[in-house]
């Protein structure tokens, strides 16, 4: 693989904003008239949506913490290889919404897999796919689930989760990004949606330059 | 785990018989009023049978060899926690048409992934759950195959893959069987149905008596 584009991933829990952040940000890369591709996790592939309907489907309760790993991981190999990598091979920015990442924090953390188990289970997954800048979206759970249940009027499979699950993953995701600097960044999103999406700008601008120098 | 009963798995390639091999063998444990569970991969469970929706669905024919990979992980570690362990805890015989050597088969094998990638990627799914005994039916694809069209009027994916893919299959098998004398066991299926439900039957009813003597 010779990659050549910028390979953005946002990450964060519920409610943290994270479509309406990349929909922004979409809209200054249309003007700026750099190519991009916006993709999400999971699903992101005509397979992939498959898989999500089993995942985010509320009757199945029965869905074993492991086998969700393994079914988040095979929506990502479809992902990467039909999606992600061909957009960077073109030299395009991807920006997507969760990735690696949110299986550590959900699984890993959130369900108690290990973050070293998922990690492992992942590696063919990703297949060198490693994004070049990560935005932590970070809110504490309660606020962003109070903004979720404001949002959506219908709920998923993982809106039955207890509390004590979404304060793993928020955990999980601080500890991800622990000694991560440069290519990983936290952004206060308890502001509001154009104080993130500013933030957000002026993390991605300095990237987009030098990615049009072919600096990057 | 305490696991106190017995696992045994039937592979082999397309139109090896594993399905009526299966049926007359739990005639026999019925008779012999032993408990035990027959199930199948992948499927078996539920969301097992909502993931083999996908990966036999014949539209799919943009399913990366991958994905399929971690998908057939996916149904197993459902079925693993879900039907085998909790059958083989309660102390019954466990018959299961495919497991992970089909995986390694398959995709190790026949789509040219490696067995030792597809054996690591099952690690988590198979949570300890090793077979007993494993009985390979034996028969070269070609003639497999005749008897699956046969027997069949309907396809599905597998049926537009090509013959040497099923070569590789074949191959695969045989290279797994390698060096596990004892649990690993080759039946002749190219005989007729009775023929070799006698040669299985052989095979198993040693070890039901032992299993009822509490010695295994």
């Amino acid at each position: 693989m010779s990659k050549r584009g910028y390979f953005i991933v946002f990450e964060g829990g519920e409610g943290a904003g994270k479509s309406i952040q990349v929909e922004i940000l979409s809209s200054h890369l249309r003007e700026d008239k750099f190519p991009f591709v916006v993709t999400r996790e999971p699903g992101g592939t005509r397979i992939g949506e498959q898989i999500r309907a089993i995942t985010h489907n509320q009757d199945n309760v029965d869905l074993d913490p492991v086998t969700e790993a393994y079914l988040m991981a095979a929506s990502r190999a479809q992902h990467v290889r039909e999606t992600i990598l061909p957009a960077l091979t073109a030299g395009k920015i991807v920006i997507c919404d969760r990735y690696v990442d949110s299986s550590i924090a959900y699984q890993g953390f959130g369900r108690q897999l290990g973050s070293a188990a998922i990690s492992r289970l992942n590696i063919l997954a990703v297949n060198g796919a490693v994004p070049d800048l990560t935005i932590l979206l970070d809110v504490v759970p309660k606020s962003g689930l109070r903004r979720r249940r404001h949002d959506r009027g219908t709920k998923d499979r993982l809106d039955l989760q207890d509390a004590a699950f979404y304060e793993r993953v928020y955990d999980g995701y601080r500890r991800i990004s622990h000694g991560k600097n440069g290519k990983y960044v936290i952004i206060d999103a308890s502001r509001n949606i154009e104080q993130v999406a500013t933030a957000v700008w002026e993390i991605v601008r300095p990237k987009i330059r030098l990615l049009k120098k072919g600096a990057v």
